[in-house]
C-alpha cells in the first residue's frame, strides 16, 4: 500500500465543465468523456467523421491522429482546436471543450409544447415551526425529531430518515426553529430551510442515450432537460454485449453499474447547475429503462436475464434510497424505478404506454418505441400484449458504415427524382458527411424504389450511383457517403424483426393488419422517420398514413408523469400488470415469419 | 496521490484472532487493540498494573517498557511474553495474544440462569418453493422477486430490499428454487438457503463496556455473549469528554462513531465465530445505550445534547438499515435502537425498566443503573419519573488511583476487624494489585467506620494504615495499594450525586424515603456492591436491606427482550413514553441537596 503505483489511466480534467474523467491508455479524450458522462457533442459517435467534438489541450501530453499525409499522430500546436475523438492522452491533462461542442442543457420554454401533469407528488414539503427547546421538556415534547414528527402526525409522518435526522438539530437552530419537512408516506425523508424549491429528477435511461429532466415537484413544471450518450456504450453498443460483459465478471457488472450511475449523477449535476440549484435539492428520482438497463443500474444479476428463459430478477416497481446507488440527492431521497413487463420489455415501454394512454384507449392500437430493441404492444379490447423485437442499432444509424447522429452534415432525407437519388442534409448547404436514422430508412426506400436494390435486398448494377469492388457493392449518396450491401442487410434484419413482432402480436390476437386502428410510434428516432419510407420497406404495415402517429420521446414524458404524480405511478403499475409479455423466441413460427419479412414487396 | 506517503500509524495484526488494528505512533498495543474492539483482557485498563494483557511479537519492531533498573525500553527477546500495555510498535507488526489474555466469549449454558423471552421476532423466516422459471411466463408469474413476494403475500410481504434482490436470482437457481425468505413488516429483507438459523444480535452499548448477545430468533435462546471495553474510551473515559470531542470537530465525531461501530462489528464477528456462524446470518440487531452513545453511534449531532438545555436529536425508537452504519450483517437487516427518555436517560435505562418491570409493577420503587451516569427512576402509582445523576467513573474504579476491573488481584471486599482494615482479594491468595468497584465502596465505608475518614471526608491521622506526604494523605490497604484523599473525594461526589438524584425524585413526588417499597439496582457494578457499605456511606437510603435487590445487567437482558420480541419492543416504547424526564440541573435546590449529601452521617 505504501509503494508508488502508477494507475493504468490518466486523469483528464474538462476544465470548463468542472468535470473529470479517467482515460485509459490508448483511449481517446472523446471516449473517456463519454464514459464519464461528460456532455461532449459527437454526432458520428467518435469515428472521426463529423468534426463536432472539438477541444483544445490546456496542459498535459496528447497525441492527435492526423492523416498519413500530414505525418500521422503529433502533438497539437499551442491553442490548436482538435477533435477529441482523435486525441489520445499520454499523461494526465487538462482539456477545454469548445463551447459549440458542449451538449446543451435545454431549459423549459415558457409556453412551450409541454405535457402538463397535475402535480400529485409522493413527497410533500410541509412547513414546521417549533417553539425553541427549553430545559426540562418532556419526551415527545423534548427531542427535536419527536417534536417534528408530532407536528406532522396529520400528514402521516411516523418516522424519520437517519440522514435527515443528522441534519435536523443544526437546521432547527440555524433557521430559528422553522423548516420545511419532506414527508413521503410515513417517513420524513428530508429537512430543508423553508421555501426551498422541491426538485424532482426524471431519467429515461436508454441503451444509447440518457435523458434527464429536472422538475419542480410543487408545480409539475419541467425546469430543464438534457440528453447525453449512455456512458455504458464504452462496454458495448447493444444490450446483449453489455449483458454479456456483466455476466463475464463481477467487475464488468460493476463497471456498467458505475457508468449508469455516473450518467444520472452527471445529468443531475448539469441540470441543477442550469437552474442554479444543488443536487441535494432533488428529493425524488424516477427512472425508466429497459429491463437490462434497470438491472444493470441496480446492480442486479443479469445472467438469468441474458439467457433463456430470460427471467428478470424483478418486474414490479421498486423504491430504493438514492444513497444506496450513491446519488448525491437529498440524503433521504428515494429512487423510484418504473415496473418492467418482462425480460425485454421494461419500464421505458411502460412509460410510453403511460404517456400515450389517452391516444389508444378503447381502440385497437400498436404502440411501438423504435430503438436498439423495439418494444411493441398490441392493445385490443383493453388487453395489452407486448413483445421486444431485436432490431439492433441500424435504424438509428449505428452499425451503418456512414451512420451518424442527427447533426449538421447528416443526410436526413433521400428521394427519387427522375430515377436518381436526391439528398437533403441537415444544415442545408452543409457538406454531407454521413446518414442519420431517418436518412437510413429513406435511402433504402429510395434505393428500392429506384430499383438499385432488388426484392431480396441485393444491390444491383448498371446505375451511375452503384460502385462495385469485387463482390462488394455500394450506392454512393454523396461524395464520401455510401450505402453498402452490409448496410442494406443490417436494415433488412432490423425492419424484419420489427414487422415480425407486429405480425406475431396480430396472429396471437387473431387479427388482420387492417384491424389496426392506430399506430403510435414513440422514440426520438421514430419521431423523424419518413412514414412513407417505413411503409415502403415494410417496416410498418401498409395502413393509411393517417392512422400512424409519431409522438416523440414518450418514455421521457411518461417517466416525468410518474415522477410528478403518485396517481400516475399507480397507473403505470396497473399498466405493467395488465401487460402480457410474449417472448418472441418462444413463439413457434417466429423464425418463419421473420424470414418472410426480410425482403421487399 | 501517486507519491509515497507513509501513514501516521502502524498496522498491527493480532494473528490468533484474525484481526487488525491501526496503532498510532507512540500508542501501546493494548490501546490500539482496545480501540479496534480486539478482545484483549486488561483488568487495570492498561496501566501496567495487573499483568493480564500478555502478548508476544511474531514479527515487526516493538519497544517494551521495562523498569529503569532493567534498562528502560528494549525490544522483547525471541518468543518473550510481554504486556501489551507496555509495548509500543515502531513498525507494522504481527502479534500473538496469550490464550488467557483473550477475553472469553461465553456460550449459553444449557439450563443456565437465563431469562426466557417468548419469541415474537420482528423478522420471520418463511420457506418459499417456486416452480423453475420457464419461457414465456407472465409478469408476476415471471420475474423472480415478484414470484417470491406473491408467495409471501399472506405473510404481509409487498416489497424487497435491494440487496436481498441482488442475491435472489443466484440463490433460487443454486438451491433448486427453494429458499428461506426473511420478512419484516411488508419487506423481504433477506433471502437465505432454507434451514439457515436466523440470528439476532443484541448490543448493550455502555460508556465503559459493550456487551453483545447472539440470539436464535426462532427460539429466543441466547447462543453466546461477550463483553468488551468500549473502544471510544480512547477518546475520553466519560461521556462529557467524548461529547466534547465530537462537538470540537466533525472528524472527532466520526472517530467516535467509527469506534462504536467497530465495537459492534467486532462483537458480531467474535460471537458468530463462537457458534460457527457468519455475521451475514444476523438478520436483526437491537441496540440500547444512553442518549449520548445512541447519538454518537448514529452519527447524530451532539452539540445540542452536550449543552443546556441538553436536547436529544431524537428520543423515539428508530429502525435503520444496518448497512447505513456499515455493519456486515445480512445485507437488508435493520438495527433497532431502543427509545431514549431524555438527554441523559437513554435506551439502556428503558431496557432496564423493561427487564425489571415484573419486579416493580404496582409498588413504589426506585430503579437505578449505577454507572458513569447513574439513571434513576421513581415509579409511583404507575407514573415513572427519571433522572440521570452524573456519578462519574469513580464507583466503577475509574479515576481511582488504584482502581481496576474485577479480576485476579483486585480487592473486592474490605471489612473492619478489631479496628483495622481487612481485605479480600479476587483469586483468594493472589497478591492485591488494585481495587475493583465493590472494593472501592467497601474501603470507604470501612474507613468511615474505623474513623480513618471524618464526616466531611477528610482522612485523619494517627492510624497505622494512614500515610501522609505533606498535605496529601492516603490509607494503605495492601502493599502498593492505597486509597487516597482524592479517591475519597471522587467517591463522595459520586455517591452525593446519586443520593441527591433519589432525593429530588422523592421531593418531586412528595414522598418520604420510607415510602420506597423497593430498590432495584441494575448494572454489572451494582450487582457486586456491598449493600451495607452503600447504605453506610449514604449512597442508598437507610432502608431495610430486604427491600433492596441487585439484579445484574438488566440492560443486557432488556435489549435481548426487545431483540427477540416485537411485543416487548412495543412495551419498551410505551415505557419510554410513560417516563417523565427531569433534568437535575434544571431543578431549583438540586445543588443544595447535592452539597448536603457530600458528607457522611
Amino acid at each position: 500500500m505504501r509503494s508508488e503505483v502508477k494507475p493504468p489511466w490518466f486523469q483528464v480534467r474538462f476544465d470548463n465543465l468542472d468535470r473529470e474523467a479517467e482515460c485509459n491508455e490508448g483511449e481517446t479524450l472523446f471516449h473517456s468523456a463519454r464514459r464519464a458522462g461528460v456532455r461532449i457533442v459527437g454526432a458520428c459517435g467518435g469515428r472521426g467523421v463529423c468534426g463536432t467534438c472539438i477541444v483544445r489541450i490546456s496542459s498535459g501530453e496528447v497525441d492527435v491522429e492526423r492523416p498519413e499525409s500530414a505525418g500521422g499522430a503529433t502533438a497539437p500546436r499551442a491553442k490548436e482546436w482538435v477533435r477529441a475523438c482523435l486525441s489520445r492522452p499520454s499523461s494526465d491533462c487538462v482539456v477545454e471543450i469548445a463551447p459549440r461542442s458542449i451538449a446543451a442543457v435545454v431549459r423549459a420554454e415558457v409556453g412551450g409544447q409541454e405535457v402538463t401533469v397535475a402535480p400529485d407528488p409522493v413527497v410533500r414539503g410541509h412547513d414546521v415551526v417549533l417553539a425553541p427547546a427549553i430545559m426540562g421538556q418532556r419526551q415527545g415534547g423534548g427531542a427535536d425529531a419527536d417534536r417534528v414528527i408530532d407536528a406532522l402526525r396529520d400528514e402521516g409522518a411516523a418516522r424519520i430518515d437517519l440522514y435527515a435526522l443528522r441534519e435536523l438539530p443544526g437546521l432547527l437552530r440555524g433557521t430559528g426553529w422553522r423548516l420545511q419537512a419532506l414527508v413521503r408516506g410515513d417517513e420524513v425523508i428530508g429537512v430543508q430551510p423553508s421555501g426551498t424549491r422541491p426538485l424532482g429528477l426524471a431519467i429515461d435511461l436508454g441503451t444509447t442515450n440518457c435523458a434527464g429532466f429536472l422538475v419542480d415537484l410543487e408545480t409539475g413544471a419541467r425546469l430543464a432537460s438534457l440528453g447525453i450518450e449512455n456512458p455504458q456504450a464504452a462496454y458495448g453498443a447493444d444490450l446483449v454485449s453489455r449483458v454479456n460483459h456483466a455476466i463475464r465478471s463481477a467487475a464488468g457488472a460493476r463497471e456498467l453499474q458505475t457508468a449508469a450511475i455516473a450518467a444520472i449523477v452527471g445529468l443531475a449535476r448539469d441540470l441543477c447547475e442550469a437552474v442554479s440549484a444543488m443536487p441535494a435539492q432533488i428529493i425524488e428520482v424516477a427512472v425508466c429503462g429497459n429491463t437490462a438497463m434497470h438491472h444493470l443500474l441496480l446492480g442486479l444479476p443479469v445472467s438469468q436475464l441474458g439467457r433463456a428463459p430470460f427471467v428478470p430478477a424483478m418486474c414490479g416497481a421498486i423504491d430504493i434510497k438514492a444513497r444506496d446507488l450513491g446519488l448525491a440527492t437529498a440524503p433521504g431521497a428515494y429512487v423510484h424505478l418504473l415496473p418492467n413487463v418482462g425480460g425485454y420489455v421494461g419500464g421505458d415501454h411502460v412509460a410510453v404506454l403511460l404517456a400515450t394512454e389517452n391516444r389508444w384507449a378503447k381502440t385497437t392500437t400498436i404502440v411501438m418505441d423504435i430503438g436498439t430493441n423495439t418494444e411493441i404492444s398490441l392493445i385490443h379490447r383493453g388487453a395489452i400484449t407486448s413483445v421486444s423485437a431485436p432490431s439492433g442499432p441500424a435504424l438509428e444509424g449505428g452499425h451503418i458504415g456512414a451512420g451518424m447522429r442527427a447533426a449538421e452534415g447528416a443526410i436526413e432525407r433521400v428521394r427519387v427524382v427522375d430515377g436518381s437519388l436526391q439528398i437533403e442534409v441537415i444544415g442545408g448547404d452543409a457538406e454531407a458527411v454521413g446518414l442519420c436514422g431517418s436518412g437510413v430508412l429513406d435511402a433504402l426506400a429510395a434505393m428500392v424504389e429506384a430499383g438499385l436494390v432488388n426484392r431480396r435486398g441485393r444491390i444491383g448494377s448498371g446505375h451511375a450511383a452503384i460502385r462495385a469492388h469485387g463482390d462488394h457493392r455500394e450506392v454512393t449518396l454523396a461524395p464520401g457517403v455510401a450505402f453498402t450491401q452490409n448496410d442494406v442487410r443490417a436494415v433488412q434484419l432490423a425492419k424484419a424483426a420489427i414487422r415480425a413482432g407486429i405480425d406475431c402480436l396480430l396472429q396471437e390476437a387473431g387479427l388482420e393488419e387492417s384491424a389496426i386502428e392506430r399506430v403510435v410510434i414513440a422514440g426520438a428516432f421514430g419521431a423523424y422517420i419518413g412514414l412513407e419510407s417505413a411503409v415502403r420497406i415494410g417496416l410498418l404495415p401498409a395502413l393509411p398514413l393517417a392512422r400512424i402517429e409519431q409522438v416523440g420521446n414518450a418514455a421521457g414524458i411518461g417517466v416525468r408523469m410518474a415522477l410528478a404524480s403518485a396517481a400516475l405511478r399507480d397507473r403505470a403499475r396497473a399498466l405493467a400488470l395488465r401487460s402480457r409479455y410474449l417472448e418472441l423466441g418462444s413463439l413457434a413460427g417466429f423464425r418463419r415469419i421473420f424470414m418472410g419479412r426480410i425482403g421487399f414487396e
